[in-house]
This record gives C-alpha cells, structure tokens and sequence, in this order.
C-alpha cells in the first residue's frame, strides 16, 4: 500500500519517518474553509479537506494522510500568530495554566474501480504550562520559534522549559500523533509493518 | 554560574541544550549503591550519589547537576535490559498497560567556604502502551533501539507508535525533566536566562 502524507510541515514529516511508515509527500493547494468554531471539529474537517484534495488525484491503492493542528485555550482557537505582537499575546494567555492541543487526521484510501474509504479522527492533549515573565515572553519570541508554530509556542524545542507536563499524546503537540495513527492504520487499513521494515 | 551536568547520558545533554543552558559535562566513576526498592527513592538516591562525586571535585560557585531515571511496572524496578530475551521480557510486562517512569535530580552547589547547597527531586510520569504482538516485539528489539535504555524502550523513537498517551512531562521520559528542573534552578539558584541567551 503506497502512503500519501498530505502536508508540507517538516514536523509530520519526521514523525511518520520515525516511527518506521515509508510515504511520500504530496501538498494540495486546496482552498481551506471551515464553518466550526468548535476545535475538535475545525481540526476534523480540515484535515478532510487536506487529504480529500491530495485523494482525488492520487492512484488507486494509494492512502492518503490529512492532519491540521490547533491550539485551544479559554475558548479560543490559536492558530499561528500573524507577528510577533501576536506570537507574546497568545505566549501571555498561555502562561500558567493548562491549555487543549487538537490534531485532526483524515485517512483516505482510493479503492479500485474509484471508491473512497474515508475515516476521521482526532485526539485532545491537555499541556500545563508554568508562568512566565514579561521578560521571558519577549526573551522566547525573540528566537523567532513561535512565529511558524500554532498557539505561538513548540514544544519540542526550547520551550520545553515552560512546559510541566502534558496528558495524552506528546506527538498530538508537535503535529500527529503517531500513536493513535499507527493503531488506526493496523485495524481499519491491515498495515503490516514486516512490509515496511 | 557555572553548571556541570554529571551524565554520560546523549539524551540529557541534548535536552538541556534545547532549553538553553549553558554547561559542560564531567562524569564520575562513582559505584552506584542503593539500598531501598521504592522507585523514588532510588532515583533520587543514585541523583544524589552522581552529583555529590562530581561536585566533591568541583570548583566554587559551580552548580552540578545529577540524575537517575528508572521504570516502574508491577511493582519491578526496569532498569536497562541484559540482553535481546531480558528486552522482550520487558516490553512484554509493558505491553498493552500503563507504567511509571520515574526521574530523580540531584543540584548541588558548591558555594564559597567548602559549604554545598544540596536539592533533590523527583518527577514521575505515567506512560500508556497499546497491545504489542510477539512480532512487533521482536522487530522492535531485532533494530537494537531498546537494548541501552531503562526499560527496554525509548519514547522518542520508533516505539512512538506503541505509546497512546502519557501524563506528566515527557522528556522526564526521555531522562531529565527540563520543565521542572528549570523552575527549579530559577527559584531555588536564582538562575537568570538572560546570562544564557
């Protein structure tokens, strides 16, 4: 079974490499909407999208892997902040509390003779992070890792030092959590890893 | 202030890097004692034991840094396997269950005078594993990745596909707690970051 990940983040892409699955990387120009303000929901349905549009071209045989990440904290879905302004702003909100991570992940499979197996899900990781000065926001925006990473802030770098623990899937937070996905894959797809390794 | 971090571990060195510290390495040859078979209590005891040997030759005003980290499963302290069978025998107490990781950090400071500034902590993380077959578990051993790590496994790499969640810091996993550790040093060691960045 050939696999499509259907995103341009090079964080997804290292994810699905290290736990061992061989793909290809395939980015769609699709148009994303969403009507939700709900983040479960405004995460499911863009990754539909992202992997529906790679889909539609894609050989028969061939699995197509959609994902879309969000923050969520007090309601309020960060995505990537627009400057740096926005970037301390979102870093002020986070600071000190617990705050919900949500990656939607669409698995589309292109059956023979055209049909689609579609399957959907996301997963929610709660990440408590400790106060943070004024000085060190604008010490942690100023090395720039916020700018590209929703909700201002990777976990996976120096901010690490903010970060007190987290509960669900600690990939969930980079962009894909690879956990989850890999059981999916298992269930609903039959993947055998003995193919891939 | 100058830091030593007392580890022959990759792991901790780049996890303290990613947070921004500054600090060199210098390990002991101490022997390794422990007499109790309480997980937190071990980890915090060989921290200790780590730091002390390191600091005992250290000069003033430098602040060495131990630690120990230990998996906990039924009650069995998982330190890391013998050889490839001891490895299987591991992962197949974790398979499809939850554990404890548990990490103990020693600081100590050696200050003017001879005196030292002695903290020791702890931090434990939950880990939840998905079913793992026979099959997966030999491949999973046959790529060598579990052979020098505390119970058998590491959350970084290939094994992210097994692992479905955890509560508590993640890199506490990995090996050092950056979270709490850099609260710790900024309350306890006054430690500044604007001297690192």
């Amino acid at each position: 079974m050939k696999i499509i990940l259907a995103s341009a983040s090079p964080r997804r892409r290292e994810l699905l490499s290290q736990i061992g699955i061989k793909f290809e990387i395939q980015v769609s120009d699709v148009e994303e909407h969403v009507e939700s303000d709900c983040p479960s929901e405004v995460v499911r349905e863009l990754s539909r999208q992202k992997a529906a549009a790679v889909a539609a071209v894609a050989e028969e045989g061939t699995l197509v892997i959609g994902a879309d990440t969000v923050v969520s904290c007090d309601g309020e879905i960060l995505g990537k902040p627009v400057d740096e302004e926005d970037a301390r702003r979102m870093l002020r909100l986070l600071s000190g509390r617990s705050h919900e991570v949500y990656t939607g992940v669409t698995l589309v499979c292109r059956q023979e003779g055209g049909q689609e197996k579609v399957h959907t899900f996301c997963e929610c990781t709660q990440v408590n992070f400790a106060p943070m000065t004024e000085e060190e926001i604008a010490c942690y925006v100023a090395t720039k890792d916020p700018l590209d990473k929703a909700g201002a802030y990777g976990i996976q770098g120096f901010c690490a030092r903010y970060i007190t623990g987290i509960c669900g899937d600690y990939n969930n937070v980079v962009g894909l959590p690879v956990g989850r996905l890999y059981q999916e894959l298992k269930e609903k797809y039959r993947y055998e890893e003995s193919s891939d390794l």
